[in-house]
């Protein structure tokens, strides 16, 4: 098992056409992958304290969702619980944290879908929401709707009993100083999507990294339980200074998130627009179910894919069997996974 | 050519699995396939005046959207044209005429897909955009961004010079009934989901008919034009008595709406949750990628999965050979194509 990991983790974004799938673990295979974004996150740039937090963070994450998969709980409760972490930590692109829109507030998209049912929920658009997976998780089972966007999503919320936050509780200094910089090079004649990052060098602040960092951070975990059950979740805030209620492929349903039993569980962290143009999470679904595919062969066409459009990101998924697969086109991705029988494993480099 | 239409046509809803794909039509075949909407729409409960009214706009959204393909236009022009004419006139739930929401007003959603380029664009939410299929349009080559809703997608479109129309525009009489009946069911214990319909008999007034009718109506269209590029697009006012910003599969990339040269273009209408849920459009054309199914067999087993987890609807569907495909499994669909070499055909029932 843990060499299945090895083998299937030493190819990294490279993760390509692997010729003979690897054996899937015996017995009860369970456990989970969680992402925290990709980008540009170069070993040279990152300051070994905030690397220090970011695992400790991404660990945090990985043990919530693992202990309950451990004691017998649905992959479902499982992708909240670690999805729930990340949101809570200031570090990642999802709740307190999440990035500043051009109006200089946060607002917040989630998905999660149950890969026994196929049933799926997703909020867009929220700006009061602590835990937006968690609201998402209740469109699913409570509204009778996939997808609600904005103020009548917190509506609901409201009738649920949410307390709503005051908008203050997202923001942070350091996604202030982002949407400064993004608004600067937009005056100077370049739009947001073209803020360069990953140049700073060795011997840069936290802080300087942190607001020179990835655009497009996302969190997201994937987890498969003790009862044969798939489950897909993601979290996020978008892109800094993004207008017009932009919303990106997080929360849509065969694109940022997906999750069926027949094949596989996907969540998704990139550029917005061309995972949802790809159809990311249903396409790598798609080509186990009509080609016979691998979950790897599967997820690193897809990302080939995405990649000939121009776009960059990565996925996590995995399938039934317990298979993983973690490929990202980029830099670097926070990123962990826990399988049963093996040990915790948490990574951000190539 | 007449014939490959009539034996597609003929075997309606029940297009399933035909052992030998009928010959693609000669030399550039071009055309198009619109629906506006599918239901519970039967014949003896349609009053003839009523059903005139109806195959004369989709006869016009038809000739609409050949004038431009037969002058050479592109597809995704044609797409825009056939819509307009449907989010124009009041007898279907898109632009003006569409459903009322909980707060009785229209919430416009669409989508537009490009498949020589999977570019795509598409709005939410919006309540003062005379088209909305026109504003995806815009979206999709001029925002830098796929999916945007509410406020943000008016603001974009004012910044554009749109005219903001006042909601009473969109606003009908039929459907303020509609939307009173709606919630009369609900407030005797009744979902506005269940709320019956077709069971009115010989003799009903256009009026009665109207408002007991189909409750998701959606208008679409998929083209194929004489350079051989594919385009879908889709517009919707969702669900009467709809609440919490809820976001139909119309504007959801990969579900309601898709378009990629190397398969087909989909429009979808029916119960939107189960449509996002199964990813339609995605589903067709990865059936026809990655195991080689032709067009009618994909859109026949994507329904099929549709109908299993209890939807109803159906679909429209045209691929680069010109074969067209239009399942639906409700009792109805309002639905029109017309391809070079043949005639514009309306139609309503099964």
């Amino acid at each position: 098992m843990k060499r299945l990991l090895l083998c299937l983790l030493a190819a990294g974004p490279l993760l390509l056409n692997a010729a003979a799938p690897a054996p899937a673990p015996m017995h009860k295979p369970y456990g989970l992958v969680i992402h925290g974004g990709a980008g540009v996150i170069r070993r040279e740039e990152l300051p070994p304290a905030l690397e220090a937090e970011y695992r400790a963070q991404l660990a945090a994450a990985l043990a919530a969702g693992y202990a309950v998969l451990d004691g017998g709980g649905s992959a479902l409760d499982a992708v909240v619980a670690a999805i729930r972490v990340l949101e809570d930590s200031p570090l990642f692109n999802a709740g307190k944290g999440a990035v500043l829109n051009a109006a200089g507030v946060c607002e917040l998209d989630a998905a999660i879908m149950d890969g026994r049912t196929l049933a799926a929920g997703a909020v867009a658009g929220v700006r009061h929401i602590r835990n937006p997976i968690r609201l998402a998780r209740d469109v699913m089972e409570r509204s009778g709707h996939v997808l609600v966007v904005g103020d009548g999503a917190e509506v609901f919320a409201r009738k649920l009993g949410y307390t709503l936050e005051d908008e203050s509780y997202f923001q942070t200094d350091v996604r202030r100083r982002q949407l400064e910089r993004a608004r600067q090079l937009e005056t100077t004649g370049q739009p947001a999507a073209a803020l360069p990052a990953g140049t700073l060098g060795r011997g840069v602040t936290g802080d300087e990294y942190r607001v020179n960092e990835f655009k497009f951070g996302t969190v997201g975990c994937v987890a498969l339980d003790q009862a044969g059950n798939l489950a897909a979740g993601t979290s996020t805030g978008g892109m800094t200074n993004k207008r017009y209620g932009r919303v990106g492929d997080s929360p849509i349903i065969g694109a940022g998130t997906y999750a069926s039993n027949g094949t596989c569980a996907v969540s998704a962290t990139g550029y917005g627009e061309y995972f949802i143009r790809t159809v990311v999470g249903h396409d790598i679904a798609a080509q186990m179910e009509y080609r016979g595919a691998s979950l790897a062969e599967a997820a690193a066409a897809t990302l080939a894919k995405v990649a000939r459009l121009g776009g960059t990101g990565g996925v996590i998924a995995i399938d039934r069997a317990g298979h993983i697969a973690l490929p990202f086109n980029t830099a670097g991705m926070y990123r962990g996974h826990h399988l049963a029988g093996g040990e915790a494993v948490v990574e951000i480099f190539q």
